[in-house]
């Protein structure tokens, strides 16, 4: 088959921590989002699972539902002693009130001790009460710092926020043809010395086999000095690169994957940032240019970058050029 | 026009992460501070904005405003549902004082609980105002946390603490001249392996239409090991620069706008910093030169380093070279 | 000998850090945790120690125990100082109990002010106990913060979470046979830019003496792009490798001990990670190859690396290349 | 003079950060801890200083007293207000105590608020004393974030640990002479990839004035992968060394001030530390040799380093070199 013999005279990097593997037909290797499409097994959950990475890493509506479930937990967990030990060791507490109303009392006064809000209306008497109530209102320190440490953890995480084209084209690109996949930061934070790297994965024939191989595909440019506007990544599809003769129709059934990574500096926090994402073929547009997406303001008094135009393209027709 | 022809021999950058925009009369590209002149639309205000950068990049007072009214809307807040539950179950409040007065006490016991200090002469009865008091509690909590966060984010944010001279100045260097800039830190920060980038971005025409060029200017010494004093940026205009041959009257025509980007390393922090200026034509002072701005102390004891004369220049003619 | 002669062609490394000590007999000098096997003496303790190294590299179970520990402790002094001044002027303690009970009660209200949780049913009355417990909530405060900073420390500390082959291979490799060792990230983490340095220190006769020499060993692949997968780090034994013509038991005289240094980039925190381990002789398997530790699923919907299989080899022979 | 006369071949470097100064007569460029022997002047103090770099360099014991003061100034200024609207405010006070008595409730009053401990035996009553306490306990919240920040800052600011040598010595070295100075870690830190840089400043007469010069000093080593054991730093004075053909006196003469800067990866915290130190010329020991400061323990399990012995040194006669 053309596609796989034509592709022997490239240098097929070994070293992207994927392993060449002879049953190919597989998912993707990436996904959308940057993460790896993998499953580690043989260790328990816990030893395999960072808490930190998974809390830091967890939408904001999860993480605040988290907190919920373990300050209602802890609560109840407390309560249930206080009640256990006997609601006449908390001062303030009518003994005389329904069992259910004396266990909501002994919950309110859990909250307040590990909240450390102590009002005192309720107090613990007694030595067992006086040493559990001790022993919460440490936790609730405790608790507190952790939960200190995440939410400032979430804050302070380098984030690169970028927003990558809905799809990569096939363009056409200085009488020949290219690559492009377009970029831009979407907050108001600025990156400096972005570089790009862009990898391809695709299934070619070797000794009858398919198996998956990987090349490093080269860029046009492959680092800005400032990230201010948007940014298209071209990989020129010429004699040198691997996708060159390749047909609409090939790449398809070369099942072509390309993993685009970026690493900038944060201009504002000071700290390397990187993002990854991954385009599977069929997010592919054969013969398509990206339209502009930004503009000087009408006054002309600054340049605005429209965003919801980051995937905007217009359908061009590429002259195949028979000799390659 | 002499201006944008002789440019052509040097290679212009590309890959500024601004666009070359053939309607070239637009505003500056970088502001004073070193942030872009730029806008960005086409998705909701919350999606484009980093809430986490804001409150960083946000002044010192701007920030405790901003503190005192959330302090002061949650405990309205909670003060209305208090009051709404009814302040007979908040024990401590005299049910006959006036309606503003009940409200005035159940937004004080609201504070009471939100910064947990509990004093107790006020405090809840019933499951409902329990519910909520135990909420606020939590939120209080958690408001803390955040704050907590923020303001160790805010102190220990990589700041370079770098004050540029107001002008940039055409001097003389070595028979010929040179653009200079001075820079020095201010605090009792020390940085060391500093490097300088210094970009122009100028108009040219090109094919008959006034087009943004940008241009990389090599330096004398584009890094130097320690930023103990002053350092005055100096890019030589030889035939080597793009400005080779440019009068006064063409730099301005030309709407020169020169970007100087300094990174370097915290000495005491041991962390990259980073910051930015822009200086506008109408900041060029043609023919001056720097006066220094340090001295050895009378006593001989250690350096002095007056920062208030970072802008101090005299005036000088510069010999044309007619030869260029 | 022929094990200490065939080395002198190879420049030995200088700058390890470890020093060639005549005294070769010593033990291991890199642990298999990472950390040297080296003892510093010469200055107290205090001001070898650095209690922040220390608290962060402690198990989590051993930091739990430090933390009973210091807050029971400071209860109880407090408490003895509160009972010294008088438990009379603890308001709501009665005078009248039994002298161990009153300490305890001042204990209690020690836990209640070190938390500033303060239920107020005890409450200091009288300068001096007004001014202890002042004094002890500001210790509270304080305290909380450094176990908050420490809590923060010890989550966002920057780990590889890197699970090594418990052995080091030498297996055939390309018609000769090459040293090997497997690594695998364990956890929920991505590593990206991994980069492997691999040292050999061996003993070696100079001059009539035995001393030890290092010398860095080339690799097949020092850099991988990404580390999802398992990676299998190759110095090939050859004409250039400080091992060549070592047969199994010369590497086990010359008590080889190989050092391996992770360096990477971990994709979530943005942050450089490192991780060390070393290999002693007695570790080494002569003749044998990894097996694969990874597969697609079945479904083929993504890959699964399976994390007790890092160390799974088979023996194979190894045709010994007699014309080195 | 021969002193000067033989320097002008080398290269001086001008990217120093301290200019060449024609007044040479002036005290030390460095300081041994590494910061620079300057003042700044011309900018008001507020802004000169950056509040959070000096209370993090601050030693312990000022940072204690600093907090201390703090505490009780804010204490006292509240104590003041409350005492000012009426201690009659503020439930829990008898107003028939003398007017001291009185205000000293009021700064405990206060102090309990700050901490947030409440515990409410005294209780703020009245609109004004209420604002003020729900002022002041926002106050302290706000207090104890900046105090949790500034001591996660202090703990895990990145810090070298490195112990140097007293003295610097000019000792023989393959046939000639080396300047060397000695260096190691002396907590149980690990630092690995170690760079040094070694700077001289040094006065040369030029047109007949003396001058300040600085000249990069090429070192035999200049890196080490790992700084387990100490380091002994060498600059091998050969024909390419600024400091060929310098007797004792010409050294002592030109002023000689030595800068060594080490960079290194803390294998712990995974970030980068620097640590600078200053030899002035009587710091110099001429025709000297550092004694071993490490050795195997007896048993041979580990290695023993002993940080007393750093500046160890024992005489030597060096043969000077008459045909340099």
């Amino acid at each position: 088959m053309a596609t796989s013999a034509s592709r022997t005279k490239f240098k097929d990097i070994i070293n992207t921590g994927f392993g060449a593997n002879t049953n190919a037909e597989g998912g993707r290797l990436v996904n959308p989002d940057g993460s790896n499409n993998l499953k580690k097994t043989g260790m328990p959950l816990y030893e395999r699972i960072s808490i930190y990475h998974t809390l830091l890493r967890m939408s904001r509506f999860k993480f605040m539902i988290a907190i919920l479930f373990f300050y209602t937990s802890i609560n109840l967990f407390f309560a249930f002693i206080y009640f256990a030990i006997g609601v006449n060791h908390l001062s303030g507490i009518d003994i005389n009130h329904p069992i259910w109303m004396r266990f909501v009392e002994a919950f309110f006064f859990s909250s307040q001790t590990l909240t450390t809000v102590g009002y005192g209306h309720v107090a613990p008497s007694g030595l067992l009460t006086n040493f559990v109530a001790s022993t919460e209102s440490l936790l609730g320190i405790l608790a507190f710092a952790v939960v200190t440490g995440l939410i400032y953890g979430r804050f302070s995480r380098p984030k690169a926020y970028l927003l990558f084209s809905k799809n990569m084209l096939i363009a056409p690109y200085r009488g020949s043809k290219a690559l492009m996949i377009r970029l831009a930061t979407y907050k108001n934070n600025h990156l400096t010395d972005a570089e790009a790297q862009l990898t391809v994965a695709m299934h070619v024939m070797e000794d009858g086999k398919k198996i998956t191989r990987f090349y490093q595909l080269p860029l046009e440019i492959s680092r800005v000095t400032s990230l201010a506007l948007s940014w298209t990544v071209v990989h020129p599809i010429n004699e040198d690169s691997p996708l060159a003769n390749l047909t609409e129709e090939q790449m398809n059934e070369a099942k072509l994957e390309i993993i685009l990574s970026i690493k900038a500096f944060d201009d504002h926090f000071s700290n390397t940032v990187q993002q990854r994402t991954s385009y599977s073929h069929n997010q592919l547009v054969y013969g398509a240019r990206f339209l502009p997406m930004f503009d000087r303001a009408r006054e002309g008094a600054y340049t605005i970058l429209e965003l919801d135009k980051i995937n905007h393209h217009e359908k061009v027709v590429i002259v195949e050029d028979v000799t390659g």
